[in-house]
């Protein structure tokens, strides 16, 4: 029997009661496949914050890059300013561990209501690999006080209109800035992986820029792609700018096998994609190091204002836990989970109150390692 | 009779077509309700610029500022490479003019397709007033060669690992940057913008940022926002992420009265705010400068494919044309174009190709003056 450790960060609000059934399932496909998960559980979140003031340190940090994959529940807090824990634990996680591929599936399952018209199950199925350790998310950026900030505000206008002879007022102002990197090698391995993914699916990827306004970052990300893009001849590729890709994204989602994206513009589609899948509670995520510690999650928040009620949806945290497993090498299991939550559904009408039933979310997570361990 | 004088681009592709159907619309208002228009016409966009290597000149800009809203049809042609005619004319003219408010309507009209499921034009009725000269728009940005970029890389990564004792190599790596800016001065005037119109509306507004990430930017935005919002005390506010937002536009538009926005992250929801209200074809925009010079204009693109069919939709140009006299002054025979776009799609059961039917762009013009003059 093959033994895995799994480190396990429930975090807060809901975090404890999804994660649950998440290892309730992996558990049971264990059992059918022939492994066995130890669960190793840390207490990082808001709580352990307040306690200590510890978010996440280094000596953790180390212990947990001895494993291959974590399960993270949801991090967030009411108590805490916006940007504390998330950048504290989430993003420092996946700095640390230079999780460069952040995975978001989009699949409309069988059974699951979209908002779209007309579309069905064979209409919503891609994949979206956002780069996740670099763009605007590398936290370089800072304020001008008033009066110090009148170069910067005459460059950057000037820009557009230093060939004509503009007399811009800038003394009183002040000013906040921020800066975006992407480097050479942290743009290709990623749009790498989307193409290996893509070889293994349908042969298409689609990349997201904004390269006609943003175009020194940008710029450079379509040369990345263009050459990687040349090293697959057999995979078909287009350009998309952000804001048509969201318009693609509603009215022909069919059109996408992998997308790949810079990091602050995958954050933004990502969302429209977990709703056109049915919402954040049926959209997981991963953050993967392929060659490194790997973490996985459900997209959605900690919802505190639904703790400890059994009413949320654990679909989100069952679907990452499968992901979870199909990184440890157990691909099987993993496809008999994402069958599962599916049969589920179609089978026991299963719909917590986010899908507008009354499911229980213990109740959830029971059926479907039922199913599993039944098949 | 009061007598206005504007200049047209007609621009590139379709450009010439729709903005000939939305000039018929706006003479045919002039006439009803007393006014007249005299046209001046521009020649800019890829043509022009292909014959005398001049994007809009110095001259032009200064001549254009003599007059209070300019009427745009589209730019942008395949021959000229990405960015070089949006930002040399369209993004020109939005920082030469200052026009710092891209007000977008999303507003589903009666009898037109959404591809949302059970939403009707109760539901999506909204604006978004998008900040339009500053934030990533400002065009800073660059390169570093293999080898000079080793420090810029390492305060960027360090900013989540300073603590930890990483050890990242960097001495091969190019990188690309980019910097996006936000004044003081720059966000109130927009933000005030938003709670003016919201005090003639629904009392409601909602501000889009990422400030739990990009926070530096943000994080400003934010304070500029609750400072203008204390002099609103009866204007109901929220706080939205920008991938959240994506989410409520899709799921619960209703929710939304006045959305304002930072340029980026504008750029991008107003797109998908156009899908929802029908498509590209349906939706207008006004760059605003409302002591100054303003440009009207669809936000689709030049769509060379279609050039001289006579089968594209100008009801975008027609309804940006509207708002073009509503900006004049005119705001009974604006109010007007409005609802008679509507009552023809209802009563003649009106479809461009787009909207799935196969009405002729010059008959969608021509009925449209028709029941302006009529009514
Ligand atoms: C919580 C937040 C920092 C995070 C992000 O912006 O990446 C989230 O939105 C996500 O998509 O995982
Ligand atoms: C054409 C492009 C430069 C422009 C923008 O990015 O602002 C367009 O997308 C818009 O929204 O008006």
């Amino acid at each position: 029997m093959t033994q895995y450790k799994v480190p396990v960060i429930p975090g807060d609000g809901i975090g404890p009661e999804i994660v649950a059934e998440g290892m309730k399932v992996i558990d049971a496909a264990g059992e059918k496949f022939g492994f066995d998960v130890d669960w190793i559980e840390y207490p990082h979140g808001a709580d352990h914050y307040l306690e200590t003031g510890e978010l996440i340190s280094e000596d953790t940090l180390k212990e947990l890059s001895n494993y291959s994959a974590i399960y993270l529940g949801s991090i967030g807090d009411p108590r805490v300013a916006p940007g504390v824990l998330e950048k504290g634990i989430l993003l420092a996680a996946r700095f640390y561990f230079d999780q460069y591929v952040n995975l978001r599936p989009i699949k409309l399952l069988e059974g699951v209501w979209t908002p779209l018209k007309d579309k069905t199950p064979k209409d919503i199925d891609f994949t979206v690999v956002r780069e996740n350790t670099e763009d605007f998310y590398i936290g370089i950026g800072g304020r001008s006080k008033k009066g110090t900030s009148k170069e910067m505000l005459e460059v950057s206008r000037s820009l557009y209109s230093a060939k004509f002879d503009l007399d811009i007022e800038t003394d009183s102002e002040e000013i906040a800035y921020q800066i975006g990197m992407i480097s050479k090698e942290g743009t290709r391995r990623v749009i790498e992986y989307a193409f290996d993914l893509a070889e293994k699916r349908d042969k298409h990827v689609a990349s997201v820029d904004k390269a006609n306004v943003l175009s020194d970052i940008y710029g450079f990300w379509r040369e990345e792609f263009e050459d990687v893009a040349a090293t697959h001849p057999d995979v078909e590729t287009d350009f998309n700018y952000v804001d048509a890709i969201t318009m693609w994204f509603v009215k022909n989602p069919d059109w996408f096998d992998v997308v790949v994206t810079p990091n602050m513009f995958g954050d933004i589609i990502t969302d429209l994609g977990a709703m056109i899948q049915g919402g954040l509670g049926l959209a997981p995520g991963g953050n993967i190091n392929p060659e490194g510690t790997s973490m996985f999650e459900p997209i959605h928040g900690s919802a505190p204002k639904y703790k400890g009620q059994n009413k949320v949806n654990p679909i989100a945290t069952i679907w990452a836990g499968s992901m979870l497993i199909d990184q440890l090498g157990e691909t099987e299991a993993g496809a008999s989970i994402v069958s599962a939550i599916e049969q589920n559904i179609i089978e026991n009408n299963v719909k917590t109150y986010d899908m507008g039933g009354s499911s229980k979310t213990s109740d959830v997570g029971d059926d479907i390692a039922r199913i599993i361990l039944e098949e």
